[in-house]
């Protein structure tokens, strides 16, 4: 219905025509989202400051670099990929983020949190190197703006010795309510400069690390944006710039308004809406931490879709949103447990690459209690190739004193978490999104690195898979092949069960995992038998970046596709 | 000729009597470092703050957390390990870092910049749980406060609700000279309390976190450090406070104080001093800058240690040191390489791990032709557990579109360095600190993925060893073993060489690397043969952290010995 009905001379519109188009912008955003799933509210409050940017600069010519990139859309439909848009988020459609692929309108691709200020800096660097000319730009949220790399990136401005524009969008929201004294020490800078007090050099942090600190108080008027934008374009020649912006998160659309946290992202019409692994983590957690006072929870921004928001209103002191800090929550824990605190640690399994780190110093080096629940492990779908948790296996096998479990389901989930409780080492607990099946009761009590035989085959053959859904594959696979073929719930990568392992008769071992065949699961397995003469195959994701699109179409097409499986079953007998 | 000359009533004792402790402290400092190697001018200019410290507050009861660890030494000696200090950095010694296995006195343990505030922090907020009354403390320098860690803690200071001392030890350098706005930032605050201005709340970020400011003009000087530790005692029991101090690194040794950067790290007496490979990058790639304006260098706060000094001086404007700003550096570079810029980030292994996620997002998932050196990979001996760098090809194999070249030899490291200059996807090289051998001068071009056999054998056995160290334990076994044994020089440890992986006659396979056995370069392997039949074995390190201690009894201990190759070879033949 809104096939390219927008207008290509934006920097010619009159003041109206603009406000106009941002409605036109709205809507379609509102229509599209409603539809595909994505991220609204964050790009509904970013309207007016896109059409602004849009009108006043000169793109692709000029640069802008969307930190986490989820307010985009605008910007897409702005720049040629409106005929597209209602591919977004789909298979071979528009990315929901910025892709150079896409279009040389996206100048750096982003999706983690923190890295616009530093990308705008590398590009306005080269270009000074090269001698062109041309305004880089980095918008980024206050959500962001908590991340350590923001301040990293501050103070290398003066060194590096080139001018950007950083705008910054306050909005109060990362995906839950911005945290921190960062927070709200913008504040008091906003309100010095809405009573026109002079802002002093001295009172702003940001003037100290070289930037000209300027404000816009509403940045969902599209007036005062254009006119400060032109005042800045100016400015950018001679000096950085910082531009505070207050925006509406959801603005226009009174149904995200009204609750951004839980419209920051919408999911797809008829998407399913089935039990959760979070839900079991929050339920559970809340349960054990009543008989056990040392149960402390940890997250990074967004505690809801973790599953702990009710964890957090019931323990408000036994439990911290530290904001997009995913180093600091890592270290923060591991000092918990020094003294006896028992923290877990919810985050998706792609955020957790920033604490590496701290993973194998601070937590595992230490050989401490840390219980680290990874959530959105796996393909996640529609977000694409800087979303996925395809690589946690692969990076956390190789650090020792750690335990890695992989719950078949929610229930095991739940046994697991009741474990950990008791449990001295450090332990990460890695689950998908969906809980959408269940493999029977099982043993009542886990026990670390022991391994279930969920059904038993002929002799031949011995899948091992780990987690729901590899698990789920492993069984359509065998139906689908007409054999009888042993079947292992392999719910610890870390450590393997040797028992089991030395005693399978079967020759051919086939691993099945969510995760990138590099270093995963199945790389432990032929390890454990490369002396051995049994044959491994093992499926999981093959040595690329998987990109947006629907789970189990990605998943199919990626590595793990049932019938592939199937077929070498059959080969195999 | 110390031993056990140190007080055990320090509270007791008067100004003069400190004063002569100190003394006695750094005597001890410099004549034990001087012949163990370790940290020097750090630990010397800490030395009055140690003891006021340990006059004034009550350890092991309040907790102090050293960020990075690098200036313990006057506290371990005051904490009970005067006796065993001679054996610092030494196998089964003490640790030049704080570490908990060893004293009481060391609260967490440290050897990465900027993790002590998050340690600290969560180590008062356990305390608070507990309803525990005890003072903590976080000692941390200038260079490591560029880190984005330190931002991050400070954002959640508030949230926490807790109160901990955060001493600021400014000396102006981290091991290079320290960089950046917040540098001067730290200057101008200083001066004003120097000025006797009082400091107004709205002039200064700390107050905004939620710190009471504090400084002390000379951190050297005992007596001052005590009237104010006493005075901000008495604080903390109801707020937080910063206390800024200038310190002297090197102080009381003129060798140290005229050469900080030179003396931070000081070498074992009669520690071999070869050639490095860090002398063939800052060579190589300061010839190759010559000719190719794109090539741009990026360290993280230890230039000279990585061999660019003469390339810094050189290319003034296409070099940036960013401070100790693994992540910042990571994106920095991947965005001037979408300008066509070409940057080479030089950083050791372990700190590698700090961008592992700018790596995989940044680098990786856009493709670019980012190149980074690796230096200090394997084991690097006497600075330990924190500091070895076995992890890298576990954790980066699993990184798609990203090459991993581990040269032989200095000549072919060259090599690479000159070829990476026309490769267009992202590419680390691996090499330990020191460059000893050579193994011929191989093929003049290096392709990439490409292999070479450096020595034919008898048909049973062949060994695919990546890098010098690997490649020398490969000779030194084969010729114990007294068998005829095919070498192959695995210069590739992604992609995998599969032309000659398929060619290999041999049914046993010998794989030997400097890194961890799980998910390294054997595991590559294993993988590779798993449905092949042949047999693989795999030498590497075994699954636990490499303490401190010398670099050929390390490897020999924990996976890489001559013996056990050569034992292996004769079985097999």
């Amino acid at each position: 219905m809104f096939e390219c009905d927008l207008p290509d001379n934006i920097k010619e519109l009159s003041v109206a025509q603009l406000k106009e188009l941002c409605e036109t912008l709205r809507e379609k955003i509102i229509t599209t989202v409603t539809t595909n799933g994505g991220h609204l509210s964050s790009n509904l409050g970013i309207v007016e400051t896109t059409v602004a940017l849009h009108h006043v600069f000169d793109f692709p010519e000029d640069k802008i670099v969307f930190d986490v990139g989820h307010q985009c859309y605008a910007h897409k439909l702005l720049s040629g990929r409106e005929k597209d848009f209602s591919t977004i988020r789909k298979r071979g459609g528009l990315s929901g983020f910025p892709k150079r692929e896409e279009s040389k309108y996206d100048s750096y691709n982003t999706g983690h949190a923190g890295t616009s200020i530093s990308a705008a800096l590398g590009i306005a660097k080269a270009r000074d190197l090269k001698g062109e000319n041309f305004n880089v730009i980095a918008l980024i949220g206050d959500g962001s703006f908590n991340n350590g790399l923001v301040y990293e990136a501050f103070n290398s401005l003066k060194p590096l010795n080139t001018n950007i524009l950083v705008i910054l969008n306050d909005n109060g929201m990362s995906i839950s309510p911005t945290v921190g004294s960062m927070h709200e020490y913008l504040e008091i800078l906003s309100n010095d400069s809405q009573h026109n007090l002079k802002l002093k050099k001295h009172a702003n942090i940001f003037e100290r690390f070289g930037f000209s600190y300027n404000g816009v108080y509403d940045g969902n008027d599209v007036e005062a944006m254009i006119v400060k934008l032109k005042e800045i374009k100016d400015k950018l020649k001679t000096q950085s710039v910082i531009l505070h912006i207050y925006t509406k998160k959801g603005k226009g659309y009174s149904f995200c308004e009204e609750n951004p946290e839980g419209t920051h992202g919408v999911s797809a019409t008829g998407a399913r809406q089935g039990e959760e692994y979070s839900h079991i983590l929050g339920q559970t957690l809340t349960e054990l931490a009543e008989k056990d006072s040392r149960i402390f929870a940890v997250t990074a921004a967004m505690t809801p879709s973790l599953g702990l928001a009710h964890f957090f209103e019931k323990y408000p002191d036994r439990s911290i949103d530290v904001g997009i800090c995913e180093e600091h929550a890592t270290i923060l824990c591991a000092a918990l447990a020094t003294q006896g605190i028992k923290p877990y640690y919810a985050v998706y399994s792609t955020f957790l690459q920033r604490s590496y780190d701290e993973i194998i110093v601070d937590i595992c080096s230490q050989n401490l209690p840390v219980t680290i629940c990874i959530d959105r492990a796996g393909i996640s779908g529609a977000d694409g190739e800087t979303h996925q948790g395809v690589f946690d296996l692969s990076f956390l096998s190789c650090i020792p004193n750690l335990t890695i479990a992989v719950p078949k389901d929610g229930d095991e989930f739940k046994k697991i978490l009741e474990m950990s409780v008791r449990y001295e080492h450090p332990l990460v607990i890695r689950y998908p999104k969906d809980c959408r099946q269940s493999f029977g009761s099982g043993e009542a009590d886990i026990e670390v690195g022991k391994w279930e035989i969920l059904q038993d085959g002929d002799g031949d053959i011995a899948i091992l898979a780990c987690g729901e859904r590899a698990l789920s594959i492993a069984f359509r696979a065998v139906k689908l092949s007409g054999n009888k073929v042993k079947i292992v719930n392999a719910r610890f990568v870390k450590p393997l069960d040797s028992e089991l392992l030395d005693n399978l008769d079967e020759c051919n071992i086939i691993t099945i995992e969510d995760n990138m065949l590099t270093g995963g699961f199945g790389s432990l397995v032929c390890s454990y038998f490369s002396e051995s003469g049994k044959i491994v195959k093992s499926f999981g994701y093959i040595d690329s970046f998987v990109p947006h699109g629907g789970i189990g179409g990605l998943m199919d097409d990626y590595g793990l596709n049932v019938n592939d499986i199937a077929d070498y079953i059959k080969k195999c007998v």
